[in-house]
């Protein structure tokens, strides 16, 4: 079912970009869980857009409000349900695309599924908007990973071929995470960011858009979480990033150029490091057979340029069967990439957390 | 449940590398469809080891047996059991392993998981061998698929540096996937074939092993299946695609090369070709929203190294926690990859035909 | 997880008796179908509060908001959440029960589960109140399920040791149940109708409460529906029922008095009726190894005593783990059963849609 | 799903009467547990046909082969498989069947769901054979409650109107299942169980079958176990008990009766017992809003006359379209009841297991 995810913490997420409010429904946290939901705000206000000159100048505030599931600030064991209003929505810029699918939009592949009858407003249910619900519920469980001495981070690490540098797989740690989100762009070196920035500016300049590629890590994990095969870490993690609109590919670990390399230079040889049983190296990205190997779980996830983009495009109108040009007007962004950074640090937290339940 | 995948049609796997068996259990075909076992067979052949001078010398027939759900060669409804034993197994190669986790293997992970009671006997239940219950029960999918017109084909990507040529995303067709199929190297250009093969042959020489990646394609398929946000197309097959062992990333459409992109570029205008609405790249690979495109979904996986590998690597003794040496025996595969060219084809049918049921 | 529902149409409920909100999530519904909302509201006034002399004289509107799924009065394919707010909650009668577990009530086994954290209030989301958000769903799958010619209907069979007359399980159909729905008092003998509404006066002039039986069908089902084993119509609808907190029991058909029979006695033959095969009696309640015959389903629930009584009972302190005398405060049901019955119906309503999608 | 059960113990049963064998993947069990498969074949030998001369005269070994999951006697993690080989089966005798459906058997129901293309012969799938891999994994579970405290045990409550004794439902412990188990007969009256007995071989010799109920307590359960609404212990417990063909109700603690009693009479007062809270009474059948209270869970099972009787009985030819006389033939069990009893206790186990891991 397409709005759920999650064993042990379930998560239901629903809404549409313009429908009256979106939200989320948490089930399966534990009683007696103090969250603290300003750090909850807080984090929602990483990926709410018009924060800065780089992203779309709608201002949503994506103030939630709990309608159940807390008690003086505390779980109860019912089920959180968080609910965001849907406020500055410009439903109009949308009333001529109906017949008309935006190029690498869901539009075409929605009319096809809904036979017409889906919420073209906004993207309806398959807005980014619906990002908004997953951080919210992210957020609540990187709380409670934190309690338990795990933590997630991400990084912007390409804004299209400008690329930062890299965790460290081996000794990542919650200070980088720290380090990371100080800092009004979300890179860990400075001086390529600044490049970076001028590659969102450019792609606006130009009525363009640009793809990018985020790094996370999570740290804390101790050996032996996960399960084999159809329910294995990189199963589970996978399946919530693509549930983040834009993300079109993963890669743990050493990835796409590990499949480049040979066994001897891929293999992460088991060393002692203060008693404690490492890996030299962490090419296997912290997953071994599905399961956490205790080193730090890192992947990059590929995001595509935003789809709406200002220059004029071929299309197809739905009603007369006609090609047609098409200029997407609305506000959007000119690069999905900074905001995507926090969804995708809550979609980790989320299949973290419902292992640990 | 790591051995449950499917939400209409359902597949169970069991077994590990040495037990008695392994086997499938598919559920929820419908009745009265006819299924060619022979033709299920030639496709588990595709997999199994010891078929050429490429792979493993041991010769593992992987001869199914079927105990339920068949009846005058017909499924009845009752669900698919197929049991393959396990004969040709050298468990004394493993003994001394107990103690010493194989680098970028599961040993160590599932050590961790299972309180050292895991079977380590030829990597347990995180073999490489409980693919086969999966091709198995992809190659009867496969089979439902054709009857509705739908085909899935795969072919290897690359080894090592050397590159096969791409799929072309807008035109491949099941002719392309039969040419593949009638190769003894399942690649489109036989002279990077033979480059491939040296890689794989100059790898095993050095008592090493190298990677690769896969790229598959599923064409026939109609617009508007599947679903946004946790259910969509990307995320189900990279969730079945993960289940294969070796697999550490996944790219759909232009995938990370996307990434780099200008929307601009990256976009795939609708156009009409034959009074039908297609369009004109696939950068998307076929997916929109987590939706079918109409356009064929196109995606390549990652596929490490072979960890086991002839040379000597560092580990830690499990036992006495000390650092060792280990040298791994048995008789392993220099190369995994043309190995999981049919596997990854049977996960990407497992997901669609889950869809369509 | 204790909040979600089904497999095709999937239900999700929030909140607590006392929460800000109680509310629904139902994904899964078609696209494009017409809900009419005044229906729903006259269904879910059925179960409110409030309505009668017999019942709590709490008044609660029930009134829902549709935050989601719904465009232009129509399914859009996205989840529909429907939120009713909490206002009539007098939070203050339950302060002193904290410490002090309500016989028969979930206060004991909720505190047990959740080390205290649980919310009191009016029971929490262990609250009969729960039902509310699952009529809302019922009533919205009712539509659906008329739209294919399926109607369900039930009635008071019960209340305490007074029988109404049964359903003809063979015959009965959509005018026996639209004639109980025009009645105020929910049964189909009005003459036992009014020996039961004395029961319920009896009952709480005594400061007491009294239990008693619904019967309920679904008919123009057509033969075929379901699955053996594990997900029989019997394991799904049982499954729902028990959702509705008091019910104790449910049994098919024949049920419990069947079990007393001889094969011969209860049998039901096949026999012809217009060039149509029925069975000529229905003691298996329309389901056949878990699969609808095509004859009515028919079931019945027992539900127990409301447990909130006026008299004094005993109860032991889980503060001073001494124990205690109570006399449970606030306004409550002398009898749950009327209320009860549109639950059970938009539990079978949404099973059957369920299986139907 | 029909063949899966459970979430966190993952039950997958396949098979048909007929097919060349039936069997039962257990998933979710934790590694390192030593199993005693000489009890899990004894307890699968209460179950099995051909024991007395009460039941059906085929002898069935159910003789089980693990082909998965266990290492040196013990669970390593990965999914136990067991198979059972159909050796006695005589197909001849239901050849003729096919096309006329047996009265109160699922055949006419699954024509319908599958065209015509289930599988006849037994019942199929099913068939009540099918429980046999139900009692393997209810046999595997009960040693792992048991290494917990906790014990399953169950009786024969009544055939036809006869009834025995019931567990007292406040003080029913071990030794009573003990007791039950040590007796050829299942009851904890002996004089009601020649009764009973009588009735079968009455109903025998009539060439009829009869009915009875069977009631299950499970002790030594502490309070805090299950969930609310729709995962309650009730909605679980219902779940798994209906797919053991022939159960048509079922009811926990007071249950039907309950639904006749005033609040006052039915509710269960808390009190002090060695310094230990239980209920004074038992009514809420140790299950309070879907969570264990601490006492015994109890509860009984309705279970249908067998419908397979040699007395010519209606039926319609499904080819024809006629009206025909049909005398069953094969050999059939009289009553059902006594062999259901450990598919209750097992169906049970893995309820409540799967809630404990």
């Amino acid at each position: 079912m397409s709005c759920n995810f999650g064993n042990n913490i379930k998560l239901t997420v629903f809404g549409q970009s313009h429908s009256t409010a979106i939200g989320a429904v948490v089930d399966g946290l534990p009683a007696g869980i103090k969250i603290d939901f300003d750090r909850v705000a807080a984090f929602m206000a990483r990926r709410a857009p018009g924060q800065s000159e780089l992203s779309t100048p709608r201002k949503e505030a994506d103030e939630f409000k709990i309608l159940s599931g807390i008690v003086d600030g505390m779980t109860c064991g019912a089920p959180i349900c968080a609910v965001i209003e849907n406020t500055n929505t410009r439903s109009g810029d949308y009333d001529k695309l109906r017949a008309l699918p935006r190029p690498s939009h869901s539009d075409y592949a929605a009319f096809m599924k809904h036979n017409g009858f889906n919420d073209i407003r906004g993207g309806g249910n398959f807005s980014g908007r619906m990002t908004a619900p997953l951080c919210f519920a992210g957020a609540v469980c990187i709380q409670i990973l934190e309690s338990m001495g795990v933590y997630v981070g991400a990084h912007i690490a390409s804004i299209g071929k400008v690329e930062d540098d890299r965790f460290d797989p081996v000794s990542v740690c919650k200070a980088d995470f720290d380090s990371i989100l100080s800092k009004p762009f979300p890179v860990i070196n400075d001086r390529q960011g600044e490049f970076m920035r001028k590659e969102i500016y450019d792609a606006r300049s130009s009525a363009d858009s640009v793809g990018g590629t985020v790094e996370c890590a999570v740290v804390g994990l101790k050996a032996g979480i996960g399960d084999p095969i159809f329910d294995g870490m990189e199963n589970r993690i996978s399946s919530a990033i693509f549930g983040i609109p834009a993300v079109k590919g993963i890669e743990f670990g050493s990835g796409f150029e590990g499949s480049k390399k040979r066994g001897s230079e891929n293999n992460d040889a088991f060393v002692l490091r203060d008693g404690k049983i490492v890996t030299e190296t962490n090419n296997h990205g912290g997953i071994l057979g599905g399961i956490s190997s205790g080193m730090p779980v890192v992947f990059r996830c590929a995001l595509k340029p935003t789809p709406s983009i200002g220059k004029e495009q071929n299309t197809v109108n739905l009603v007369s069967g006609e090609e047609e040009k098409l200029v997407v007007g609305g506000r959007h962004d000119p690069c999905i990439v900074p905001r995507a950074v926090p969804c995708i640090e809550a979609a980790a937290a989320l299949v973290i957390a419902d292992y640990l339940m």
